[in-house]
């Protein structure tokens, strides 16, 4: 049986600096990260863009792997390139074949901890359910939005994003970089747990599916004329209903959600989605029961 | 008697967009800023770094009023060009000369909202001490400090910073937009009731005097080796004393304040500090008397 090998990935958004930090700091300690048959790997996504201190250097690099980019050799873009070598090293059918990739993010919506799956791929279910049992954190499940692809982890057989905040971009807090430690460890302990078949099996996972995101209210220029209303501010997770403040503006008049079908956000407010016209994005709760063909998926992907 | 003419300043950082976006919305919306006999001017500092939500293009502008970067002409970095034009446009001897000047800033300190002062010109303390009256905002006065200077209000012959927070960078944030609003009437305020003559004068200021900042520690390269503790986060304008928990390393280990002397940090984990190699900075908490000269020195500039 070979080793397992796993790529954990931080800075694929230069300005997300704790985990980047964390990473440094490992590198140098070595904190017995390695399990048994398990090897792990780390790489900065975007080293340029951390020097930088941006979120990228020509596109977004957590966008980029997406085959009809990657395989468009006219497009030279830093991070589609970037994007490429590290498929190249840590790919699936790379250098050093990786099975699984967990990448790094911190976010300035105050969603607490979670975890990003895109898709339904059954090993992501499976690795989320179980870190979500360990831990508690809620699983956003990206799905269906045509206007955002090009996820890293999608160009891996199996693979998650871990968002931890809320925290400010280009700034070390203690809070921050002790959970990404936390996190760091519970999702490689979940790997040796499956890999040893001592795995503790939730019988549910709690998902947030995704079902769209909306922006800001805009004047005819474009320009925001609006901000995240003070009342809904910090209540990612808090479901929104028809009535409930949404947004104010200079003159401190309120804009209320109106829609009829009630909603729970996430990403409220987070800086670097202005660019992408998001002020949040709109989520339902779903409890889906914890598959067994799932944990033979994961199974698999750990003791090839 | 000419009206007095006041500066408001936002966005002389480019990535501390609340003031800038508040300044948008003032512009279209008027709200009665100008008082009997004081127009009111306002301009963003620095709109290409705003354009780039990056805190300056080539150097920070608000370290570039300084008559010896000023009065060099081979120098034509962008900012230092930039604080020639503001000062052409609106400074004491420009097209539309301005007396007074208020600088609105924002820090991802946790600092809440403060008055910073930079030496102790007379009409500058009566100022910030009406304005602290008002308000119970605490005021830093930065004054000896050899490698920060060139700050913007010290080119015109009245002038204070108005500091907002904690915010993160590049983001809208409904406290601090309300704040910056808040603090800006309060401005406005104490200059029409000194001209009235009817300013609610204090018997004392309170000031927190610049004494020193302090760096992270670092190793042999110069990295960064550990974060602010997380007993000491968020405790700007408290005492540090010996033995007092300041920073941690990725391990877990504390490194203790081992001065004798007792200071008061402020900007503790300021991002956009780490290139200046500040932590923090260390203060002195003093009480000065409120001086009838003062008072005199601002009279002067108003009724001028």
């Amino acid at each position: 049986m070979c080793a397992l090998q796993v790529l954990l990935v931080a800075g694929t958004h230069g300005n997300e600096e704790n985990a980047s930090w964390l990473f440094d700091q490992l590198e140098k300690k070595l904190w017995g990260l390695n399990k048994k048959n398990i090897d792990v790997f780390s790489v900065i996504g975007n080293p340029e863009a951390r020097e930088a201190n941006l979120r990228y250097i020509d596109r977004d690099l957590n966008r980029c792997f997406h085959s009809d980019l990657l395989s468009d050799i006219e497009n030279q873009d830093f991070e589609v390139t970037r994007a490429r070598y590290l498929l190249d090293i840590f790919g699936p059918s790379g250098k050093i074949p990786c099975q699984i990739i967990f990448d790094f993010h911190s976010t300035t919506s105050y969603m607490g901890n979670s975890l990003v799956v895109y898709g339904r791929r059954p090993s992501d279910l499976a690795l989320a359910g179980l870190i979500q049992h360990q831990l508690g954190l809620p699983i956003y499940l990206h799905e269906g939005d045509l206007s955002q692809q090009g996820f890293m982890v999608t160009s891996w057989p199996c693979g998650l994003v871990i968002e931890i905040g809320a925290t400010p971009q280009g700034l070390l807090v203690s809070k921050t970089i002790i959970q990404t430690k936390l996190a760091l460890e519970a999702c490689l302990d979940q790997l040796s747990f499956v890999r040893d078949n001592i795995a503790n099996i939730p019988r549910n996972i709690i998902i947030h599916r995704h079902i769209k995101s909306i922006d800001f209210p805009r004047d005819e220029n474009g320009n925001r004329i609006a901000f995240i209303h003070p009342e809904r501010e910090g209540k990612d997770w808090v479901k929104i209903n028809k009535g409930d403040p949404l947004f104010m503006n200079s003159s401190g008049e309120t804009y209320i959600y109106s829609e009829n079908t009630s909603y729970i956000p996430v990403f409220i407010n987070e800086a670097s989605y202005f660019e992408k016209n998001i002020a949040m994005s709109f989520t339902k709760r779903e409890i889906l029961p914890f598959s067994n063909k799932w944990l033979q998926s994961l199974s698999q992907l750990i003791d090839k």
